[in-house]
């Protein structure tokens, strides 16, 4: 329990405050503290810190928070003060975090879309919590238990995996599908795992970055090409007598989200699930004359929908060894360091990092 | 029988010869010869007469057949002749046919998938013989029979009404679902009444045309919008509570393609059949933030697979009086007359035409 804490906070665009004084906030009724042992960095966070978006500039609404707000959305630990209604954990459970709160009250939620729905709140951007932080305050409905079987660390990462398999299952491959995943940096890496664990025959990886391309092979892809050197169109077509079933894109570009469509059979589907400013310009026969489908995919079920177990399917993936966690985790740094060794290392087009975990 | 007929064929980009004296094929062990009642002309029979693209300039490797070829491929007739193998039809039959043939050798066709055959051949496009013909060969697999309710000429009407079907098919379109029509040529139509009879909540209708626009009304549209006078966008988003759950795109150009997206709602889905030789530019990020889903639909199913019901479902639907048939018809005309009245008439860029049938 603090008084004060230490936290990561976002004061406006590229402005991080590592901050020793900040509120804990209160527990209430349905709340729990958790003492945050490891947040991961995402491409969102990344996307916030220089662009502002859902971090309030005013109080928000709803939750009352505006900047400096604490961030850090991927996040997993201790639990260490409970509500009073609170029944499903006690002090000292190993947990993740579901980030996103439904508003329940939107025509999606009232259809049970949750993940639809059209005014969810993000914890670690308009709430007044987050993970970069040394506890975090959250509604019990958003927590997932940890068996032991799960590093406590290991929880942080249960959110990008679900983005993964949530692609995965949007995408309808089955098993014995042949997958072409495109853009290899952290989620689709994660897809990359999911369509492994979802019994591809054969997984071809497309991504420029020669480390991300090995860490590819490592998790599961059999082929690992450089769109930059290979004909990646050519080559999965000829190898697949046509193309694959389903290709996965999460490169953000127009290249590589034609090179999707292009990589799958007749009949065949593209799941894309990156998120690219500019508009994209494409050949829309490709997908009339063979009969494709382009599947947008977008995070991964909100509580307290059944998609929601997407997260205890991750957990129990993990704790049962089917899922890589260590290759994936390419750094951990402390709090004080999150600017320079976490947030600058991703933001360097260089970057050769997935995951950096912050351990507050 | 005939010794020499009339048949219109395509000598060339634009060039149309009305011959009085063609050969009338003969009539091998599971062939059928069909007296042709009626033949529509369709938009791809447009295509290949201003751009030839699947005619064969040279001899067919596997047809023989070579420009001049006998053209049409929307038609019905009369069972005039058989070949000694055939056994589900006598003279005197009223029938459709269904204009693709697979190769029966490509991956797709050992997976049962004929519809995306690699070798496909068209009647009326790969092959010598075709609906605008007094008579046409063709094999007993691509025969569909006629019961008594459905007229012999409604029988031209069963392939452009199998392209509405296989597009809400392929679509996911449920009972109870509002649609929205983008484009409402004579295929955009046929999913107008496709939607409606599959149970669509309500139809919306885009399409710039009032003639059109008025028999998309008559066809089963609740709402008929101009997509140059109205907020098409906006109406139907305002009248659904975020937008409809299935779009269909039939106009082939890009500002109706992404109009088609963004009346859906969140997971909503767009179906595509429209050929635009144009790329288009779109906002990909509206497919993953929202998880909608863009499919590509083409054609109908192929026989010998079970989409070949496709075909009969329309005939049975035709003929217990679920299709408007006679307002999907706005001309009718003889053979020598197919160019002025009927290629011509459907290229003015004004047309109010949606089917001409062409009658031997």
């Amino acid at each position: 329990m603090y008084i004060l804490m230490k936290a990561a906070r976002l004061y406006g665009k590229t402005d991080i405050g590592i901050d020793d004084e900040v509120d804990p906030g209160s527990v209430g009724p349905t709340d729990v503290r958790i003492d945050v042992e490891a947040c991961g960095i995402c491409g969102s966070d990344l996307h916030e810190y220089r662009e502002p978006e859902f971090t309030p500039e005013h109080e928000h609404p709803r939750t009352g928070a505006s900047r400096p707000v604490i961030i850090g959305h991927e996040f997993s630990g201790t639990v260490s003060e409970l509500g009073k209604d609170v029944s499903r954990f006690i002090v000292g459970d190993h947990v993740a975090v579901h980030p996103n709160i439904p508003c329940h009250d939107c025509v999606y939620c009232a259809d049970g879309e949750y993940n639809h729905c059209d005014n969810s709140l993000g914890i670690g951007f308009e709430t007044d919590s987050g993970g970069f932080a040394e506890s975090a305050v959250v509604p019990e409905q958003q927590v997932h238990a940890l068996p032991d079987g799960v590093e406590l660390w290991e929880g942080a990462l249960v959110e990008p995996l679900a983005v993964g398999l949530h692609a995965v299952r949007r995408s309808g491959m089955q098993a014995g599908d042949s997958v072409a995943v495109f853009g290899c940096g952290p989620i689709g890496l994660t897809a990359v795992q999911a369509a492994r664990r979802a019994g591809a025959k054969e997984i071809f990886a497309s991504e420029p970055n020669d480390s991300r391309r090995g860490i590819a092979r490592q998790l599961g892809a059999d082929v690992a090409l450089d769109p930059f050197a290979d004909d990646v169109v050519e080559t999965i077509t000829d190898a697949t007598e046509g193309g694959v079933d389903a290709a996965f894109e999460f490169a953000g570009i127009g290249p590589a989200f034609n090179s999707a469509i292009r990589s799958t059979r007749r009949g065949g589907s593209i799941t894309v699930g990156s998120i690219s400013k500019d508009e994209i310009t494409t050949d829309v026969d490709e997908l009339v004359l063979n009969e494709r489908t382009v599947t947008g995919t977008f995070c991964y079920g909100f509580p307290p929908s059944s998609f929601r177990t997407e997260f205890d399917a991750i957990i129990e993936a993990i704790a049962d060894g089917h899922i890589e966690t260590d290759t994936f985790v390419t750094d951990r740094i402390p709090l004080e360091n999150i600017v320079e060794d976490g947030y600058d290392a991703l933001l360097d087009p260089d970057t050769e990092h997935v995951k950096i975990l912050v351990e507050p």
